[in-house]
């Protein structure tokens, strides 16, 4: 096989897993020492070696998706300050505003800084603090700089063997992890994925994604046959005492694929009233015509994951809403009143429709 | 409509929801003055009003099934010691033997006494406390004892109605809570509910069910017809720090509904290792000749319901262990690792067939 630079590589089979790679900002200084973005294994250490010999008190993120959001609470359990300089009014955008609000009050109660509609400009040397950011609202120091604006898929290599790259810019893939040549396989943040719900082909890098690709590769390079169904989009991190997570489409991307999206939100209980208070709010987005669900989204203390990872598998299923507003779930009250918010929110969308 | 008593009652229409009664053991004094059942809000009034009256300061349960395991947590929390006399070796028998005895030694931890092999023979009055129960591994002494040996479904006014008993003794309903005269409908825990995983009627009184079958019968009583699909058999209680739940069908349940089934028991982490230990315990039950989910049953500190519900969704849906080895689940290490435990259960049962 003869790359595009000229050279060669010899190989009879090929698995590819070249992940993904930060998007780097297009301003000064980001090659500054004590810039980071935060990729891999390597990037953590480089990190945690950099905030040790700095003595860091303070770390400007620059980003408020959910590895900026991660990251600001890990360095706040380590004894760190953090400021969030974010381009929207909300954190987690991929969220309905209701529930990233929710987010912010989180953030804000843990002392975590939250700098919203602000356009990072430059990154220059700090006064008090190794480096200093400057945006459009203004200037904030800090001993490290890290960049979470985003990835993209390093396809570079699979261009270079001249495969066939997706839409999304990911390396396309069949449903056996194979690339356009027979002999390559691609697995993880670099591929696409199958989505069940958009059926469309996706690039959502997420590790537990990427592990799955990876052992269908490897189970059809080793000539034990098997293919990867695909993903519905189910998606979770914690945020200090917050349990974020989210399943399916957005309204915008079930309009993208070619759903007539409605959507509601609920605000309930985790557990039965008399249990104690712990709010979940939940939005729940389906499809007009069929009532079939297409998306949700939670927020709450606790009881959040289970229940989007219940309703990843209506999605995976193709559930109804009239299915899911009657569904059997494990009932006590520790755990849910009888009716449960998700029992709730499904038969309330269901009679919007 | 004459009832079998002589006695006529008019109506055009009736929906009835006689709930259950409590089984009482045929031994003597359990008609003396502190020996209660608890079976509705009344017997809970009564009890509480006998424990404050008396100043209770222990009291025997017997029956070590989910009602007298979750009131030893409540009586414990309300500063009342309290004794389980278990006909079995080990409580909750429904759950798999590995699993129960992670429910033994969570109660023996909480300081639970739990009196195993153990048959209640007399109630008498007692020395040192207002009771005492004998069994046949020696006495103990209580200022209540709670029966807690079941409940069987209260069909007695359905019966002098003349109408169908399902072979569980429950009252026969169709998917719209009729019985078998047109103009008279059931609810709850009374009536038999379809069983989506054993295709069979079966009667599993818990109050999820019967309020989704209330509403059923009412909308259907009130001119808008809406069936009720059935059930999987999910069900949950906690025990002190433990989440215990299950849903679909025993082993048991599983041969007699026709099935050949496999099973395996997975230890794993509600978490990724690095964020904590959170031990949990699954049993997956699947058919060896289709390979589709029976049942499943887990316990654990933490992630307990949410996977419980989420393989409830499964069951709904019939899903195989091939697609439930891959389900899309929202992954983060506060929550689960890359590959969770509902995945290599699945994996590993798959294998084994």
């Amino acid at each position: 096989m003869e790359l595009q630079d000229g050279g060669k590589v010899p190989y009879d089979l090929l698995a590819m897993a070249t992940g993904t790679s930060a998007i780097v900002p297009n301003m000064p200084g980001v090659d500054l020492p004590g810039v980071f973005s935060l990729r891999n294994l390597e990037d953590a250490v480089h990190i945690k070696t950099w905030l040790r010999e700095k003595n860091a008190r303070r770390v400007v993120i620059i980003g408020g998706g959910f590895i900026g959001l991660e990251m600001s609470e890990a360095l706040h359990s380590a004894g760190i300050a953090t400021t969030i300089i974010h381009k929207d009014a909300l954190p987690a955008n991929r969220w309905d505003a209701a529930l990233s609000a929710v987010m912010l009050e989180e953030l804000q109660l843990s002392g975590v800084e939250f700098v919203a509609k602000a356009e990072a400009q430059a990154i220059e040397k700090g006064a008090n603090a190794q480096l200093r950011v400057t945006t459009d609202k203004g200037a904030w120091e800090g001993d490290l700089v890290l960049l979470s604006i985003g990835v993209r898929p390093d396809a570079r290599l699979a261009k270079s063997l001249g495969l066939n790259i997706g839409k999304t810019g990911a390396i396309a893939v069949n449903f056996s992890q194979q690339t356009s040549l027979e002999n390559v396989y691609a697995a993880g943040d670099c591929c696409e994925s199958f989505h069940k719900v958009s059926r469309r082909w996706v690039n959502i890098p997420l590790g537990d994604i990427a592990n799955k690709q990876g052992r269908v590769a490897g189970r059809n390079i080793g000539g034990k046959p098997l293919t990867f169904d695909g993903i519905v989009g189910a998606q979770s991190f914690r945020l200090f005492n917050l349990e974020c997570a989210a399943t399916g489409l957005s309204e915008k991307e079930a309009v993208e694929s070619g759903y007539s999206p409605v959507s509601n939100m609920t605000w309930g209980n985790a557990m039965a009233p008399p249990m104690g208070m712990s709010k979940i709010g939940m939005k729940l987005i389906a499809d007009k015509s069929s009532g079939k669900l297409l998306g949700a989204q939670a927020v709450g203390v606790a009881g959040v994951v289970g229940r989007i990872n219940t309703l990843s598998v209506a999605l995976w299923a193709g559930l109804d809403l009239d299915q899911i507003g009657y569904l059997d779930l494990a009932y006590a009250p520790p755990f849910s009143a009888a009716w449960d918010i998700i029992h709730n929110a499904a038969q309330s969308l269901r009679r919007s429709i």
